[in-house]
């Protein structure tokens, strides 16, 4: 037992974000979109874990990092169940559900692979065509990008 | 501070593995390795954890998985510091360090592209040469293989 509660100190954070309620087949998405798995700082993260909310989730809990809404638009993409907490001082100072946008350009490839996009110097442009399933339809040759299909620039 | 106390009764596990003393830069290499990002049951990691023993580590706890020796051996070559500790009924029933093999079979390919192993269907086998930095010589072809390039089977 002494092994388990020696961890227990490390898993409130006392500055940084809790990306909660992921859903669970997300979380490594998340992390590696975030760059997290190369992230020097403190991380912890559980998935799998039960919800009363969704059944079953994932966790991401970030130690001194607080993202920009580039970022936060991203996890919106892939993660729109989720919940950031922003912690100062060991207190949730902000908290907030996540709004897909309407529109998304540079980070995510175009599915197609004649399209323009993936050819010339020209960073992608969607329009949001489902926020339920998350659906991405290219503005230059109308293909759509779902969500199992992201890959990131 | 609801939000993170709330996580708390989740740190330990009721049964399962703990690996614990991962080097930072392996936590997610054995993640990918172990296939725990498709697991279906709870998981709990953590990176840059602080540690006495070795300044900083990961912890990966897997809920309801004890290791077989194939897979425990794979976890010693890429993460030779670690500690296996082994749960049940929420009590430490094994502790073990990990021996790094003296010789490796099939599960890591081999960096050498013109080796025969990557051309036919040949099982790779290694001697370990070096067992600090973890490196393995091919039997066929004699090209050395470090744990920077391990790619998995």
């Amino acid at each position: 037992m002494m092994e388990e509660r020696k961890e227990l100190k490390v898993n409130a954070i006392e500055n940084g974000t809790v990306i909660d309620h992921i859903p669970t087949n997300s979380v490594f998405q998340v992390i590696h979109m975030l760059g997290l798995n190369k992230y020097e700082n403190q991380i912890l993260f559980g998935t799998n874990l039960e919800s009363k909310k969704y059944g079953k989730k994932g966790i991401i809990k970030v130690n001194n990092r607080f993202f920009e809404p580039a970022d936060v638009n991203k996890i919106a993409l892939i993660a729109p169940t989720a919940t950031l907490i922003e912690i100062k001082n060991f207190k949730v100072v902000e908290k907030k559900d996540l709004d897909i946008p309407d529109t998304v350009s540079k980070f995510v490839k175009c599915v197609n692979p004649n399209c323009i996009t993936n050819h010339e110097n020209v960073v992608t442009r969607f329009t949001v065509v489902d926020k339920k399933d998350v659906k991405l339809q290219c503005q230059y040759c109308e293909k759509t990008t779902a969500q199992d299909n992201f890959t990131f620039n």
